[in-house]
C-alpha cells in the first residue's frame, strides 16, 4: 500500500465533504466519493481541507466522516486530514481524534497573524510539540493563508521538523520556489521530503512535475487528469502530459475559480455520480444559470478534445 | 440583577482564563477572579474572549471554565460568552452549550474575510440564522480581525439583527463612529442598543462616556478604575472622572501593548491575588526583567497619584 | 477612429514600456512595439499601467514615453494612461501633463488604503475633483490594490462620475460582478459603460464576452489573441472564439504569473521582434533557465495547435 | 551644530507642512514653524513624511517647502526628508533633489508589498543602490506599512548598509525589539547607529529611553514635551521624566489617534501660533464640535497639571 512518508508521490486528492440536499452529512455518498477517487486511481485522500468546508462541519460531524472515510479506504491509500486550528489545544484534540479513528497523517497551514521568518519558524515549533510523532504535511498556501514563506524559512521549518514528510506546495507562482526548495533537498542541504503540488488548484502541473514535483494534491472533479499527467510524465512522455493537460485546463480554470469553485466541483461531481447532492453549506456560493451554462459548454468541449486525444 | 439586554450599562469585565503554573485550568482561581471583579463593582462579566485565550482552550476546557464563572456568579452579574468561529457549525455549537451552562448571551466579531459592506452584512444574516433568539452583542475590533466596519454597516446590521442588544465599540480611532451610530439610535433611525466601549483597551473612556456610551467592555487589571470613571460621570463629576482615569492611564497604556498586553494583565491580576498564577499558554509572550522594572514602577507611581486624589 | 469613450470596443492592450539592455528608455523600440500592437488589430492602448513598470520611471521618462506613443498611434487609436498616484496631487499633475501631450484619458485604480464602502465611494468623489472632464477608466483589480469593490459600490461610482467612461474588470472571480454591473446599466439603473475585462489577465475572456463583455484591456505577447477571440464572438462564432482562446490559454496561463510574468512577456515581445531588448528594471524578475525551457515549449505547442485550427 | 549621523540624538521633530485657509502651501508659516521648534530646543526635523501631507504634495511644492525649511533653518539643526516612494527611479530624483537643495539626509520605510525577510533585505539592498553615499534613516513603522521587520532583518540590513545612521522605531509594541536591536549594538554584533522613538507617537518615550533610545524622531503640537522628557532622562532624573510625560499623556494620546491625529495637531499649532491656517488638504479628517470640546478640556487640564509639576 501507498504509505504517507516521505516517499510519497502521485495524486492526493483533496476531497469534498458530501451533504444531502437538505444539508445533512451524507455518509452513503462518503463512500461512493471513496471509491470514484481509488477506482480513478489516487494514491491518497486529503480530508477536512479548506474545500472540505472543514470549518461548516461539528465537531461530531468531522470526526464522523472521517470515520467513514478511513473504513471505506480499508487501507488501500493513506488519509490525511487537515487539522489546522486558531490554537494548539484544538489542533492537538483533532488530531489525537483522527489518528485514533485510522487516519495517516494530518496537514497544517500556518494562521494569518504570523508574519515574519521568525514568526513563521517560532509557530511550527510549536507545532512539532503539538503533534509529537504524528507524520505531517506542511501546506505552503499563501492565497488562503496571507503567509508568505521564503524558501530559506521552508528550509528551516524542514531541518526543525523531523515528522514533517510533505510539502503542500501552492504557492502561486511557485515554480522558482519548487526549484530551489527541490535543489537544497538534492544537495542535502535539508532531508528530501515529498512534495506535492497544487500551485493554482494544479493549473501549472506539468511543468512542476518537471521542476520535480512528486505528484499533486488538489481537487478536481476530474481526478484522472492529474493521475493520467502524473503517469504519463514519470512514463517520461512529456508531451502527452501537456496534451493531457491542455485538454481539461479550459474547465480546470473555470473549477479553481475562487469562491464559486467550490460550488462547480461539486455539481460536476454530482453529474459524474460521485455525490448525491451538489449542496455547498453556508457561507458558499450558489450557481447561476450563466455559470450552468458554462460549464455545459466546458464539459462538452472537454469530451470532444478527450475522444480526439484518445 | 443586572441584566444583557440593550439597557445594559457599567462595566462588563473581560476576564482572563487563569491556569496554574503548570498550564492546567485552575477552577480555584475562576472562583477568586469572579469575586475580585464582582467586589469592584463590574455589572458584567464576558469570557472566552482573545484575552481570555480562547482558543488555546479544548472544547471540553471552555465548557467546564463556563460553567465555573456562571455558577461562581450565581446569577449577580449576566456573563457574556465570545463565540466567534471559522464557521457556523462550530458557533451554533458553541453557543447551545454556553446558553445550557447558564449564559445570559455571547458576543461575535466577523471574520477577516469579509470584505465589502455586504459581505459584512451578510455575514450578519448568517450570524442571526445560527444564534436564533440568543441576545448578543457585535463587536467591532478592526485592530484585531481586521475588518472595518462603517457607521452604514453598522446601523445596517442593528436593523436586520432583533436580538442585537450590544455593541462592542473597539475601533480606533472611533469617537466620530460612536457619535454617529448614538445619533441614529437618538435619532429612532435604528433600535437603541448599549454601546459599552473599548477602543484601544478603554484609552479613550471618558471621551466616550461624554459621547453617550454606556459604560465600557475590557480589560484591565484594575476594574476599579473603569467602574469608578463611569460612576463619576455618570454622576455628573466630569472632571473627577477625567482625575481618575488619568492617574490610571500610564499603567492602562502600558497593559494595553499589543501581544504582551496579556502577560502584564497576568502579572498584575497575580499580584493583587486575584489569580494564583500570571501563567500564559503558548503562543504568548513573556516578560522581561526590563518589562518588571517597567511595570514595577509604574504601579508605584499609580498608588502614589491615586493616594494624592484621594 | 475609435474614441475613448462609453463605446469603446475591442481591445485595448496594456503596454510594456520598454528598455535598453543598458536600462535606459528605448524611445526606438516603443515606435515598434506601437506598430507592433496596432498591425494586430488593437483597437486602443493603455501605457503605465502595473506592467508597463510606471513606478519605476522617473517622472520625465513617464512623460517622454507618452509623447511617443502618442506620435506614433497618430490618433490611429486612443491613448489611455494610468495615473494611479498615492496622492491627488501628483494625479492631477500627471493628468494634466499626459492630457496636454495628446493623451485621450486615464485610469485610475483606488489606493489600499480605503476599505469601507463609504471610504471607496468618498475617494472616487475626490478623483473626480481632481480629474474634471478628463474621461477617465476605472480600474477594479482587487489582487493589485487589496480593495474589494462589490457591484453595489461600482454602480454607486458610476452614479456619481459623469466623466467615468469605462470599466476595467480585473476581479478575479468576476463573472458574477460583470453580469451584475451589466445588467444593471441594461436596466437604466446606471449609465452604460464601456467594460472591458483583464480578469486573471485575460483568461476567462470568451466567458466574459459571453457575459456582456465590450472586449478586452489587458497584456499579452500575443494581441491577435484577444484581437481574434473578440472578433469571432462579436461575429458570433462562439465556438471559434473558444477554440482560439484554447490554442493560446497553456501559455497566457504562463504569461500571467504574478511577479515573473512581466520577464516572461518580455521575453515573448522580443523574441517576436517588438522590442529590442527584454531589459526588466529592478525590482524585477530574472528568468532561468528551466523557464525559458518551459516558455520553449509552450511556445512551440503554441504554434503546432494554431496550425492544426487553421 | 547637530548632526546627521550615527550618533545624533535629542528629538527630531516630524513637521506637519502649513497651508493657508485656501490650501496653497504657506511659506511664511513654514518661516515661523521651523522658528516654533527650534525656540523649543528640537536637535533635527524631519519633514515629508505622513504626518507632513507628503503624498498631497507636487513635485515642485515639495521642493518649494524644503528649500524654506532648510533656509530657515540654516544649519542649526539638520533636516531629514521623507523619499519613501513606489519606485526607485522617483525615489532617487527626490534625493537628488532635496540634497542639492541642503538636506541631511533622508528617511526610507519599506513599501506595503515587501512580505518576508529576503524580501525586505533585498528591498534594503536595492534603496542602498538608489541612495548611494547620502545618509538615511531607516523607518520601522508597521501600522502605517504593514511590513513587520523582525529585530533579526532589521540588524541584517544595518549590516547591509554602510550609509543607514539612524533608525526611527515605530513598531507598537516595541520595547522588547528596541532592547534586541540595542543589545546587539552593544555587543558589537552590528554597527551602532542612532535610535529615536516613534512608538505609538511617542507614547512610551520615558520606557524607551530607559532601554537605551538616543531620543524621539515623532510630532506632537508640544515638541517641548519631548525635550524636555529627554532631557530630564538624559539628567538621570527619570522620574521628573515620568512626571512630565504624565502631565502631556492625555493629549498626546488625543492626538496620536489615526486620521484625525493630523487635523488636531494642526488645530493646537494654530491656537499656539506656529502656523496661520489649521487647514488639511484632502483627503483628510475635519474636526467636529465635540472634538473641539474635547481638545479643549484636555489642554486646560493639561496646564493645569503643567503648572502644579512647576
Amino acid at each position: 500500500m501507498h504509505r504517507f512518508d516521505t516517499s510519497a508521490k502521485g495524486v492526493y486528492l483533496i476531497t469534498v465533504t458530501p451533504f444531502t440536499d437538505g444539508g445533512a452529512l451524507d455518509l452513503a455518498s462518503t463512500d461512493r466519493m471513496v471509491d470514484f477517487c481509488l477506482e480513478r486511481g489516487v494514491t491518497g485522500l486529503t480530508i477536512l481541507g479548506i474545500m472540505g468546508e472543514a470549518t461548516k462541519l461539528t465537531a461530531e460531524e468531522a470526526k464522523a466522516f472521517t470515520r467513514q472515510v478511513v473504513q471505506r479506504a480499508a487501507g488501500r491509500v493513506p488519509i490525511v486530514v487537515g487539522v489546522s486550528s486558531p490554537g494548539f489545544a484544538a489542533m492537538g484534540e483533532l488530531t489525537r481524534a483522527v489518528m485514533d479513528l485510522g487516519a495517516s497523517g494530518v496537514m497544517v497551514a500556518p494562521p494569518s497573524t504570523v508574519r515574519t521568518d521568525d514568526q513563521i519558524a517560532g509557530y511550527f515549533d510549536m507545532v512539532n510539540e503539538t503533534l509529537g510523532p504524528v507524520p505531517w504535511c506542511l501546506q505552503d498556501h499563501p492565497v488562503a493563508t496571507g503567509v508568505q514563506m521564503s524558501p530559506a524559512v521552508i528550509l528551516r521549518i524542514l531541518k526543525n521538523s523531523p515528522h514533517c514528510v510533505m510539502l503542500k506546495h501552492e504557492d502561486w507562482p511557485g515554480l522558482a520556489k519548487l526549484s530551489a526548495i527541490r535543489a537544497a533537498g538534492d544537495k542535502g542541504e535539508v532531508r528530501r521530503v515529498s512534495i506535492l503540488t497544487g500551485n493554482g488548484g494544479g493549473l501549472f502541473l506539468p511543468e512542476e512535475l518537471s521542476r520535480g514535483a512528486d505528484g499533486a494534491m488538489t481537487g478536481f472533479a476530474w481526478p484522472e487528469m492529474m493521475v493520467d499527467v502524473v503517469a504519463a510524465h514519470a512514463g517520461g512522455d512529456v508531451e502527452r502530459a501537456h496534451d493531457l493537460f491542455d485538454a481539461y485546463l479550459p474547465l480546470a480554470r473555470y473549477e479553481q475559480q475562487a469562491g464559486i469553485g467550490l460550488a462547480v466541483r461539486k455539481h460536476l461531481l454530482h453529474q459524474r455520480g460521485a455525490i448525491a447532492s451538489p449542496f455547498v453549506r453556508k457561507p458558499g456560493p450558489r450557481l447561476s444559470a450563466q455559470d450552468l451554462a458554462d460549464i455545459d459548454r466546458l464539459v462538452r468541449r472537454q469530451d470532444k478534445r478527450l475522444h480526439e486525444l484518445g
